[in-house]
């Protein structure tokens, strides 16, 4: 690419940028973050982006609103310093699971996030599987919305999936059913309620899953435990291999230990969150979106469709 | 309510207006609308709002683009004859259905649609059971959002249920599920699929309706197809009475004569849409929001809590 | 042109659209219109128009409040599918009449259109002959304001104006009083007083039109029934031929049958709202001002000066 | 009035400001306005404003850069210093001359004077007799236009004007032409043109003023030149006595001068500009527009009908 | 105080909070602050706020990120639940010190704070000692701007400070060279070089403090290693007690073990950030700003003059 | 350079305007600007700047008020002549001495004429020598300040400074502690209190200049009284030659005259404020700032580093 194109790289997820650069063959642009004495965050950019087109790749996760400051510093800075466009790269937008207001007197944060950076000098975004798709609605500027089902799918059908259910939550997404249907393989539903943050409550079970292969799909894995009950389900039901499919595999707290006891036979996550090497159980096949990111920053700083890279969208 | 409250009513849902009025006691705030010769919408508000703490009922349906124009207009007099806070009361949020970009280059009308009126004046929404739960995250100011669940339900519990099944659709809101938890009555789940905007495909029927009577839930019934051949299916299945219930009941183009000739046992619905007399088939159950509006605005007015109205919210 | 220009064609005047496409030797953008079940007006852009230079062209005539929600659509559909840069090309702004608070409590509609327009997503203006020079400053984005000026005086130079007057009205704008500057021919003044929004009654003549022919001026003709009470006038007057001359034919109503049976000798528009080919009478003589917009819309993609085509502005 | 409102008095009308407040009955807000040695203009406000429903009074004449600079700095310092709302009181806002766009590549300062004034602070303007009806929509806040006519009207109402005539010029607005209607007098026309911003040409006279009283009517009188020159132009056709009657008397230049040799009657003005001492001709009527101003203000600040003060608006 | 007024705490000063709302004599409004399961941070306030008057004390300082993005779902939540204003109650605005661009391409962050503060609903600030007087210019809405100098020099006056030296730092604000002048006590300046956030280096020293007792100024203390050089010095010169007077004191990292093995006397500073037990050292004196702050919150609420309390501001 | 760069040179400083723009190799954009009668200014631009990269270079100084409304008027101009970037060039930002509210009641006025030039079209600032520096954080679009230390370094390193001191000012900016720093010439410092704008007291002197030479820095010089005395004080302790350094040469009211009188040795000074002929006084030294405006212009329009032109920013 050319030389007016600069991709920065944020403390969140640096394994994911540094393949995304150099996918797009570019070094990625050179910065300085330490914090102060008094704890607050410093960020300097270390050359010229003088008109430059800057994509910055941060993910909100892990340590969210470090993530999410250190992120709003760096766009500041890079509209202080004449960027002729921000793009905010967020492969993993955590606050789009706070999209409505369930409970009084709350903040719906996806949008307040989006709001913030925006007032941080952000002029697009791009991100992948947001929690809900009306969260697109929250930002307003022009925002590319990639979808991690080319590279999953792909990865899916090459299993034998002959016997197998996907298994969709009472209220799922339509983007989760899709992937039945694309892979054309039957439905089955659960109807589960969330009693807290970590507990999930099975109401009831439609359809059977009996001497069946499993596929549950979820938008994101945090501290497991609702995933592992749903498995456990599942095997009480007689199923008999269960594959947990997100996009975004955060493995929070004790989620490793869960997931290594369980007899899930395996989960398929992307890299939208870093993984430390010590969390990559050999039961988790994890899938790269680098080559999606690289390709759709290209076309962005080319001005090229980015929708033509979905058939569907 | 004292002499600072004013409640304004806009052309499309007359009669909820007025009897909103009638339950606050207050007369409504007279203006005149016509048309210019060249057929722009004219209004004109003929008393003083000055520092007044003025509602404005206005449905985005029927007609929603002229609905929105003199809605606009509305509240840009008000703001310019200095009322001191301008509430935009819409029953019937039509827009809210477009909340995602569910094919490229379209525009999520039910974000700008809000960002329009706030642009006209707008100083907060007081509205009801938007499409989904997301697009109340699409409102930039203060809004109230009501549901029209304790007013069907309260309905609903006077029927006998003691044989009878919530059926919803794959992928339906968890509001929608919300109602058989209430009712105390199983669900079955349905996965249809929207060829066009008129046509629906259903394919696969997971629990059983046999010989049973079939509750549905949607949040909105425009030309009835969809509902119709829901309804059509359910018979299929053997279901034995099968109601319809919904919030917003548009009853658009051939509906009512759909619905007449459907098998259908009863629709119950709400007025937050005018349903002219005509209209009112005796199988439809019209059930009064205005008396949880009337108290919402009372609340807003004096500053004390909506959320109370609602136990689960 | 280049290929970073698109022209988009909405619903409300689609000849002059295409006209304008043809001049400027591009074809138009491909768009797909529609209603949803419940009325919402949907609008989908079918090519990409990233980083592009687009021009929509939309009259708000007739039906102005569809044509403007469908323009707020596709600006912001534009917008969020990152356009480069939007300019609203509205040959006749209608709601420009709105233009002053001659009455208590009313909308300045002229204004509010333009900032939600520009809450849509409109990057520039391009318009022509608006009702007042002033309302040039609601629009608080660049805006260019084409004059038809120069279309009809090349017209009317070819016709015989040695025995003619120019019938102005008191406290028409300067713009029409130039016409008779510049075809060097005498004035008469009219006092007309407006009783509402289709009638006028006449309240004094200033200088005399017997025997003479007479050219009348104006922005706008909608209904036609001030106009044909004028022409009346001219002939009780003793007036020989009379022209009416105006830059935005409505026709509304029942404008043709009134003048098809007045006797006013031609009236003299152009093409900025779509004029039906029922309504094209004889007598009316209809100029294209696409060349004049073709030509702008060229200079404003390139960068050239627009000014420069119009001598005196 | 209570001790919520405060009425604040800048540097360019200092007497009217304080026939204001004597009319209200509160003393004027204390104040402290000086040149630092590097010539910016400082303002201190000497009480405390906080929570006050403050009125700052400052016509943009004379010297209209530091009025504007100087009322800019008081709306800002008391906005900071937590005032409830400031209204900007400017009986003459000399920039509403500069309405249109009526030469290439220049400022419609009427709308950026407003503009500026807002984000200075202002949340309300009052103003009288702005030159154009449509500068009103220029003010995006609410705004309160009183006219002069009523005090003018009812001065001149008790002149003897059966033998006269009300001349008009050729464009000029509708607010003009009232003044004959409801005086009951007769009209002529002139048809002017304007050379340079001093110098103005008569091309016709349109109806006769011969032997007969003539009032003239205009928004300002600035340098006087085209007013002289019009009375002499009617002195000439065998006018008896000249009128001329402005709401904005700036009397520029060498005006003074200009007036006191020409032959007209009598200039009926207001003191909307401060007209000092030494350029008070005899001939020169001062009304005052303090009581509309007082009134106006009470009302604004106890949220009564301000457009009821005047019958026809 | 009326029950209009909800005084809320956040996690980051609950001791000034509660010591606050004693003194206002008013209970602190209800909430409940968890992380969800992806550490996103969360929530809810659980009284109602409608049309309240809302204060938020909330310091940046410990753990600044997590402090602010709290703070900004506080006030978001606050502004959806209709608080009618929110009042930023900040003690210790720790990004103040991020003032000025002193390298290239950096974010002034002490400005990007506020205007994101702003974005999330905030309706004014009252914060204290901001790290320079010209931070107060970053906020764009009301604040209000308290000293912590009453409190200081009240506690000083006691002192016997008839051998007492002030040690200025060259560059230090005009506000701590007002202690001395309060006090009437002599100056020495010392000028020193930052050469990183934790070295300074000691470059030249005027005037004498040998057989002196010293009292040197800060605005914040963090991990004191500035602090100690500085006091060490001081011992080398000959002086006597060594007092240190500062604001803020954050004590991070190694800062108690530091000044517990350095030869100063006493340090005096305020409870604006909150300091655990186990780091209050005898020789730390801790004074508290909540009457300060109690008494301006009672005083915003109320709209009395808040400058009052300072006899020079 | 390309003829996509326009400089337009406003009326406060003419002559550096002519050096830049010869220094760039174009000649100035063509304007003209006069009062109209009623003193109003009027601005027009008189060649196409249509997506033109435009820089107007106006100093706010002298005359501040009527130098700010010519610039705002000639953004507002450019904007709506469809610029593609403005750019302000201020030399001598004047209101920077505004920069803090050292009095209740007042304006940051810094601040707000930076807002009010954003609202009259500024897309970035540049300029020189700030008071201070967190001025820059007012701007809120993209700003490069200037340091005059370059070409003052430059100048006061061929003169014999072996037996110079630096006299500085307790509580003076670091930026002028540098100049000391860069020269390796020791300091003094001086302790003055401001008693109203044009007085100074002498309170303390710390260091000796005796038989010394003396440089004094200060960034702006306006009527000289306070330089005057200061110079005189050194004089009184002893002092040999003393020199004063400074980027903003007014020499406003009687400056000259004093200075003239005064034993001061050289004043040397820029030319960002124009210095009439008549003031240039032998001592004072004149050193031309436009070779490094003419750099920044070209750099800020070609996209290369701006802070590359200083070392140590």
């Amino acid at each position: 690419m050319n030389n007016e194109l600069k991709v920065l790289i944020g403390s969140s997820n640096k394994s994911l940028g540094t393949e995304i650069c150099n996918l797009i063959g570019i070094p990625k642009c050179k910065t300085f973050t330490t914090r102060f004495s008094n704890d607050n965050l410093f960020v300097q950019i270390l050359e010229s982006v003088r008109e430059k087109d800057v994509f910055v790749i941060q993910s909100l996760y892990p340590d969210p609103s470090n993530s999410l400051v250190e992120l709003m510093l760096i766009c500041d800075a890079l509209r202080s310093a004449s960027a002729r466009r921000i793009t905010a790269v967020i492969p993993h937008y955590s606050y789009a699971r706070s999209d409505k207001k369930d409970k009084p007197r709350i903040s719906i944060a996806g949008k307040l996030i989006a709001d913030v950076l925006i007032t941080s000098g952000v002029n697009r975004f791009l991100t992948m599987n947001l929690h809900s798709e009306q969260v697109r609605g929250f930002f307003t500027v022009p925002t590319d919305h990639l979808l991690s089902e080319p590279v999953i799918t792909n990865y899916l059908k090459k299993l034998d999936l002959s016997n197998t259910v996907a298994l969709l939550d009472l209220g799922q997404q339509k983007r989760e059913g899709n992937f039945a249907k694309k892979l054309a393989i039957p439905l089955a539903v659960i109807n589960k309620e969330r009693i807290s943050d970590t507990r999930v409550e099975i109401k009831q079970m439609i359809g059977s899953v009996k001497g069946k292969d499993v596929i549950m799909f979820d938008d994101e894995i945090s501290r497991g435990t609702s995933m592992v009950a749903a498995v456990n389900l599942m095997k009480e039901q007689g199923a008999r291999d269960v594959r947990m499919v997100c996009t975004h595999g955060l493995f929070a707290g004790t989620a490793i230990n869960l997931i290594s006891k369980s007899p899930v036979t395996e989960i398929i996550t992307t890299n939208t969150v870093e993984i430390s090497p010590e969390k990559r159980l050999d039961k988790i096949t994890l899938l790269s979106v680098a080559p999606l990111f690289a390709e759709a920053i290209k076309r962005i700083h080319t001005g090229d469709s980015v929708s033509a890279l979905f058939e569907e969208k």
